[in-house]
């Protein structure tokens, strides 16, 4: 314990974080020390008002403060859509382009058998019945180009497809301002196969 | 605002800290909303803790829960020599070494004209009074070999002779495991001018 306890406690708490080392850990705990008494005040409530209040949607688990969630309670969407991710962070990245206008669905993961996790941990029970019951004409599957990415798209375009619904992945390819000549072999295989008549 | 209102502001607190990008705030606050709440609560609390009992030791400067600190309070160490440090870190580097058993003295800083700050904002003139009071024989610089320790080193120094104490300074040459091959000029010449008879 070469740290005063207070201190290294603070410490030991920052380094559970992910991607946060000791080094790290300590220069954000002494950053602690050295803010005014008031916004460590705020910090620490901010932690508590988060934990406690952001919940996920009972419609589509995006994370929110309000049940259902912003965008969930929003009329101007376009209701026979579903974009379904894994994460409430790909939300945000799709609600950045401001292309997209119909709804979300939140999986909550992926399907990944070495951690565990089957289709039962994830909300496509919940993405099942909202198809059904919402009238959705397009679910478009916005879901990482990885193994566990393309399992889950299988599993879940199984299930959709007898229920008569469009179910469709966004496309994957060169990304905008690349060089074909450094591109991988898996992505420019991708890039080829999902070719279009122009 | 994509994020849920108290999500957002949480994210943004994450961000404020040195080395953390929006990126990894995100990953931060995502990680609060994923911790069991009493162990969100134990965080809060512990940022509160350190914040309002960690202070200066009124002696050295080093940060302590109390005061003096358990440093200063120890009767098992050396009174005849005080190691002066820019920065707390900087005693806790020292102690793990286990090699040093004498006192320490925290500047809080280094003179840094650039940065506005001088001598007067340091602790310089308690070192003095000290050094003086304390009878100490000898004060070791563990001061970094940079322009703006390099200015300190010969400050400090220059008011310490005229009281006859013994000013040194450690050493700076190849660290332990490097390659003389890839070592840098500055380092390789500070390493020559300290060389040692065997």
């Amino acid at each position: 314990m070469y740290f005063t306890p207070p201190l290294a406690r603070l410490i030991e708490e920052f380094q559970r974080f992910p991607g946060v080392g000791p080094k790290s850990a300590q220069r954000m705990a002494f950053y602690v020390l050295n803010m005014p008494a008031e916004e460590v005040k705020r910090f620490s409530e901010s932690l508590l008002e988060a934990k406690d209040k952001v919940k996920h949607c009972s419609r589509c688990f995006h994370l929110s403060a309000n049940d259902p969630c912003e965008i969930c309670s929003s009329e101007r969407r376009d209701v026979t859509t579903i974009c379904v991710v894994a994460d409430s962070r790909d939300v945000v990245a799709l609600e950045k382009t401001r292309e997209y206008k119909g709804f979300y669905h939140v999986l909550n993961g992926l399907i990944s058998p070495l951690e565990g996790r089957g289709p039962e941990q994830l909300k496509v029970r919940e993405l099942l019945n909202r198809s059904h019951q919402e009238g959705v004409k397009e679910v478009i599957l916005a879901i990482n180009p990885t193994i566990e990415g393309d399992a889950t798209v299988l599993y879940i375009s199984s299930l959709l497809k007898p229920l008569a619904i469009k179910v469709t992945r966004i496309a994957f390819g060169l990304p905008m301002g690349s060089d074909l000549e450094y591109a991988d072999e898996v992505t420019l295989t991708r890039a080829l196969e999902g070719r279009r008549e122009l």
